[in-house]
């Protein structure tokens, strides 16, 4: 089964592929898709709807995941990520692939063990799970945790425990 | 010149559809796409993305415009609507069409002639601007008023004002 992870961004987007089968986990690959933020609002959300539509057809996953948002204190962030995370859910799911949704201490708990984790350790517990990896920045270390997390969900699902 | 006035949310998007020539304006079409609250998050967006995918094709507009956002007081609302506006833009963006956008006060000022007119206003001079229109509720009406606007910004470029 390979799962697809991604943090959602307009400016980046972050992304990673896992190998799931059974208990053990594999790395795929990982990496960003950019948008220019020189380019109209709306080419930057067809740009990073074409990319990822691009990486779905060529890895063909057969589940996807995002974390839940923490709602940032300035609102015209929110909707700034709100209008990228609406089209790469979208892009996933009209692609007829599952989208997961899983709140950000319940990744930490997939990954580190703990749901207060933080970032750093989130990071080196990646780097641990799938060694051998190249990560290609914080943003793609963040869609493998919930690519990671999706796997231990649907792991459970299957044994009956969710 | 067809132009798609769009008014973006999750439930409910309204869209209104205007042919601008030169300065004359006559109402082709309007109304509501809807998803269904039940359904998860990931396949309401696509519905949105497909349904107005399908309306783009069978229209096949010159121009499309949305409001700018009022950001709202309550960051899920922001959240929620960013979703559902970043598929609008992009299902639009990636059918080749430019999508401009517009602050409030400009849609009401090239609608009712003033920047602060109401709610009420707005649609009773819809009503009066394309005579004959039966409109599909307040989001087809805020669509209409927004391709209204799009056509006057439209025509200024045109007349070399802008």
């Amino acid at each position: 089964m390979i799962l697809l992870g991604l943090d959602p961004g307009l400016g980046t987007t972050g992304w990673g592929l896992i190998r799931a089968e059974g208990n053990r986990l594999s790395h795929i690959a990982n990496g960003r898709l950019k948008t220019d933020s020189a380019q109209p609002l709306p080419r930057r959300l067809a740009h990073l709807d074409a990319q990822l539509a691009a990486l779905i057809v060529d890895r063909a996953p057969d589940g996807a995941a995002v974390e839940e948002v923490f709602v940032n204190a300035n609102p015209q962030s929110t909707l700034k990520l709100g209008q990228a995370r609406g089209v790469v859910i979208c892009a996933a799911a009209r692609a007829g692939i599952d989208v997961g949704e899983y709140a950000p201490a319940v990744v930490k708990k997939a990954v580190v063990g703990v749901g207060n984790a933080d970032k750093a350790q989130v990071h080196a517990m990646i780097a641990r799970l799938l060694p051998g990896t190249k990560i290609d920045g914080a943003d793609a270390a963040d869609a493998l945790a919930v690519a990671i997390c999706h796997a231990h969900h649907v792991a459970s699902a299957r044994r009956g425990v969710l």
